[in-house]
C-alpha cells in the first residue's frame, strides 16, 4: 500500500499500540505514535498493572505473523499447569492441555513492549513519540488532544484516521462517551489486587516449581505466583478491598504476617520483605469494561483494552488485544483505507468475542479461587482430557478452546456451557475419568454438540 | 426535626427533586433547590422529556403522603385500559386492573411540577434557586459547583448533604463516575421517540377514546397516545434511529406521510400537522442508566432518574422517582441526620428494585409493540384475571403488581417470572379464560408460588 501525506494516529504504545505500529508500519502506512509515558527503553519506569503476562496462542498467532514469535520464546517460560497449594502444604499439579505443546508462557511485560517497539520501529515510517499524554479527541475534524508531560505544552493532530490503544481509562473513548449513544459499562470487582515477590534463592533458584502458574485458592479469595527469568515468581494477592477480612482491615504489619502464616504458610518463608512489599505496592481494581460501537464514522476506533477491558483470571487480556490486531489487520487487507468499512466489519468480527471473553474472565475467578480444590470439579477436568483424546474433532476443553485455539471466543463460550452439560452427566456415573461410559459420551457429544449445534469447531 | 444552619442542598427541581423538597421540608430542614431552568411557573418552558405521564399507585401513595393527591385527581385523565389499533382499523381494548379502580392516570408533567413546586415553597424553609446550572460536584468537602446561566458567573456551595435529583444527565453522577470503583452503565435502545399531537376536535372534544392508553402496535416499532385535559392527545412514535425503516430515512415530508398512510392510517386524519411537527420536534433517545454506589459517604446521594434512568413502557419512571422520596423520607425517619446510614440504608432498600424495573421496562417495548396482538398473549391476560378474581392473595397479575400495588419491584419480577409459567401450562389446555382448569390451577400456584417461593405477594 503506498504511503500518505497525513498519517495514521495511535495513541498509546503498550502492547495493542507497538504490535498494531508492527502491523501498520509493515502496510506501508506512515504512523505516529503518541505514548504518555517516557520511552521504556531509555527510562527506567514500571511496566504497568501485572509486570508479566502469560502469552498463549492467539497472541503467539499474532508475534508469528510479524515474525517476532522465536525471540519471545527465548524470554519466556512455559507454565504446563496449575500448580495448587493447598492450606495443609500439599500441592495438586493440573495440567492446562492435552501435551507439551499446550503451555502457556510467563512472559515480561517490559520486555515484551520493548522488542514489539523496537520492531515496529524496524519497518521504517513509523514514529514513536513519548511523555506525550493524549487528553481527549474531537471527532467531527479528528482532531487529537495532546499534552506534552516534560513542557505542559497541549497541542492538537490529525492523521488520515485514529486508532486508541491507549487501555482501560482510555481518552479516546472518554470523548466517545460524551458522542450520542454510545452504549458503556464499567464493572468493579469486589476484589482489588497488590503484586509481591518471591524472590529467586541465592544462586538464582527458582523456589517454587518453575514451569507451573501457582495458586493458593483459598474459597473468597486466592494468592497466583508466575515465574520470571531471573528465577523470581511474580506472586498477586486477590483479595476483598473492604470488609472484614479485607486489605482494609490489614492494616497493620502484625496483621499481614498473620495472615499469610495463616493461610499461606508455605509462601512466608519465600517473602522476606513482605511487609515493606505490602504497604509500599499499591492496590489495584479490577474492571470490566464494554461498549459499543467501537468507532466513530471513518474518524477513529478503540483497540485492546480500550475497547473492551477484562479481569486477568482467563489469562487473555493481551492475547485478545494481540487477535484484535489480527483481525484488524484482516479488515484492512479486505477494505483498505476505507476506514469506516474497516472500523465497521472489525467491530462485526470482534464485539460478540470481546464480550464472550470479559464473561468468561470473570466466571474463571471462581473456577481459580475455589473450585480447583473440588474433586468433582478434578474429575471433570481428567474427564475432558479423556474426551478430547477420543474425539478430538468434536470436543475440546473449554480452557484449551480459549487458550490453545483460535475459535471465536464467543464459540468457546457457547460450546463450553454445553461441555458443561456433558460432564455433568458423564460425572454423575462414575468416580474415575477412565471408566466413564464411552457410548454414553459418544452418544451426547453427538446430540448436543454436533447435532443441535450449527457452529462448527474449527481447528 | 430541628433547623440547622446548613441547608440541605437538592439539586435539580424536576418532579422528584420538588417532591423530596416537599417531603425534606415537612421535616423542617432547611433546603436550598437549584435548578437549571427558569421557574416554570413564570416562563412558559418546555417541560421536557413526555408532556404527560401515566401516575399509578406508587406514585399516588406519595402523592396521599404529602396531601397533593386529591388536587392531581382533578387534573388527571383515568385510562381503564389499552386500545389497541389494528392496521385494519379494528380496535381492542384490554383493561389493565380487575376493576374501575385499577386505571392509570393521565397527568400533566408541567402541572404536576408546578404544584410539587408551590406545595414545597408553602412549607417554609425551602427556597428555589432557578437558572443555576450544576456543573459537577467536589465530594471531598462536599462542594457544588454551580452556574448561574443568567450571568455565565460560577461559584460553589456547601450544604448539610447534598441529593442529586438532577435526572439521566445527572452532572453529580458525572463526578461520582470519576470517583474509585464507580459501577455504571448506559445503554441505548436503536429507537428513539418523537412525540406528535392530536389536537382536539374543533369544539374541544376527544377524536379518540379519552379514558385509554392508545397504541398501534407494528411489531418492531409503535406508535403510543395519552390523553391530554384540552381534548389533545400526544402521541410517540417509537422507531428506529438508523437503517432500511428508520427517523433517518424518513427524510422528506412525503416519505412520513406515505408511512403514516400506509401504518397508521387511521390517525392521519387526526394529525393536521403532522409533517410540519415530525420535522420540527426532535428525535429523542431511550436510555437505561444503572449505577452503584448511588452515594458518596455522607457527602451526596443520588435520587431518580439520576440514579436510575429507565425507558418509558412500563410508566414507572415517575412512580419509581416517588416511590424512592417515600422510601428516603422513611430512612430518613429511621436514622435521622446520620446520613451516610440514612443513604445507606436507602440504596440497600432500593437498588435491586430500580433495576428490577430497569429491566421490567425494556421487556414491556416488546409486549407492547407485537405482543398485545398475539391471540395467546390476549388469553393469557385474560387468565390472569380470572386467576387474580379466584386466588386474590396469591395471583396478582405482574402489570398490576407493577402498578397498582407496591409489592417491591424486585419481587413483581421475579413472582411474575413464575406466574408466566403457571399461566403457559394453563393456557395450553384450553382456549378460554373461563375454561381452566381451576384444580390445577390451585395446584400450580401451591407448588410453584406458595411453597417454593419465599417472598410473601404483600398486599
Amino acid at each position: 500500500m503506498a504511503t500518505t501525506s497525513k498519517p495514521i494516529i495511535v495513541v498509546g504504545a503498550g502492547l495493542a499500540g507497538s504490535l498494531l505500529g508492527v502491523y501498520l508500519a509493515r502496510r506501508g502506512f506512515q504512523v505516529d505514535v503518541y505514548e504518555r509515558r517516557p520511552d521504556m527503553r531509555k527510562t527506567r519506569i514500571s511496566a504497568g498493572r501485572s509486570i508479566n503476562l502469560a502469552l498463549s496462542t492467539r497472541g503467539i498467532h499474532a508475534l508469528k505473523e510479524v515474525g517476532l514469535y522465536d525471540d519471545i520464546m527465548k524470554i519466556s517460560i512455559p507454565m504446563k499447569g496449575r500448580m495448587v497449594h493447598h492450606l495443609d502444604g500439599t500441592l495438586h499439579s493440573q495440567p492446562y492441555g492435552k501435551n507439551e505443546s499446550e503451555v502457556i508462557n510467563a512472559v515480561s511485560r517490559g520486555e515484551l513492549n520493548m522488542r514489539l517497539m523496537d520492531l515496529a520501529e524496524a519497518q521504517g515510517g513509523i514514529h514513536f513519540h513519548f511523555n506525550q499524554r493524549c487528553i481527549g479527541m474531537g471527532f467531527d475534524e479528528g482532531l487529537v488532544y495532546l499534552k506534552d508531560e516534560t513542557t505542559a505544552h497541549t497541542y492538537t493532530v490529525t492523521g488520515e484516521t485514529v486508532i486508541g490503544t491507549d487501555g482501560s481509562a482510555s481518552a479516546i473513548r472518554a470523548d466517545m462517551q460524551k458522542v450520542g449513544r454510545f452504549n458503556y459499562s464499567q464493572q468493579f470487582l469486589e476484589h482489588g489486587y497488590k503484586e509481591l515477590l518471591i524472590p529467586p534463592a541465592p544462586r538464582g533458584e527458582f523456589q517454587i516449581e518453575k514451569n507451573a502458574l501457582h495458586i493458593w485458592p483459598r474459597k473468597t479469595y486466592m494468592l497466583i505466583a508466575l515465574p520470571n527469568l531471573d528465577g523470581s515468581f511474580t506472586c498477586t494477592l486477590f483479595y476483598p478491598y473492604s470488609g472484614e477480612n479485607s486489605f482494609e482491615s490489614l492494616d497493620r504489619e502484625d496483621k499481614v504476617s498473620s495472615f499469610f502464616q495463616e493461610q499461606f504458610p508455605d509462601v512466608l518463608p519465600l517473602m522476606p520483605r513482605l511487609t515493606e512489599e505490602f504497604f509500599a505496592n499499591p492496590t489495584g481494581s479490577l474492571v470490566t469494561i464494554k461498549c459499543d460501537p467501537w468507532h466513530v464514522d471513518d474518524k477513529a476506533l478503540l483497540l485492546g483494552d480500550a475497547a473492551h477491558a477484562i479481569v486477568p483470571f482467563y489469562g487473555q487480556g493481551m492475547n485478545c488485544a494481540f487477535e484484535d490486531c489480527t483481525v484488524l489487520n484482516g479488515c484492512i487487507e479486505q477494505h483498505g483505507r476505507d476506514w469506516e468499512n474497516v472500523f465497521r466489519s472489525f467491530e462485526r468480527l470482534r464485539k460478540a468475542n470481546a464480550d464472550a471473553i470479559a464473561d468468561l474472565a470473570v466466571e474463571n475467578f471462581y473456577e481459580m479461587r475455589d473450585l480447583v480444590t473440588d474433586p468433582r470439579f478434578i474429575l471433570k477436568k481428567e474427564i475432558e482430557h479423556v474426551l478430547e483424546e477420543k474425539f478430538p474433532d468434536r470436543f475440546v476443553p473449554k480452557y484449551s478452546m480459549v487458550t490453545f485455539h483460535r475459535v471465536p471466543y464467543s464459540v468457546a463460550m457457547k460450546r463450553g456451557k454445553i461441555q458443561e452439560e456433558i460432564l455433568d452427566e458423564l460425572a454423575a456415573n462414575t468416580e474415575r475419568a477412565d471408566r466413564i461410559d464411552l457410548e454414553q459420551a459418544s452418544h451426547l457429544i453427538q446430540l448436543k454438540l454436533v447435532d443441535a449445534f450449527s457452529e462448527v469447531m474449527p481447528s
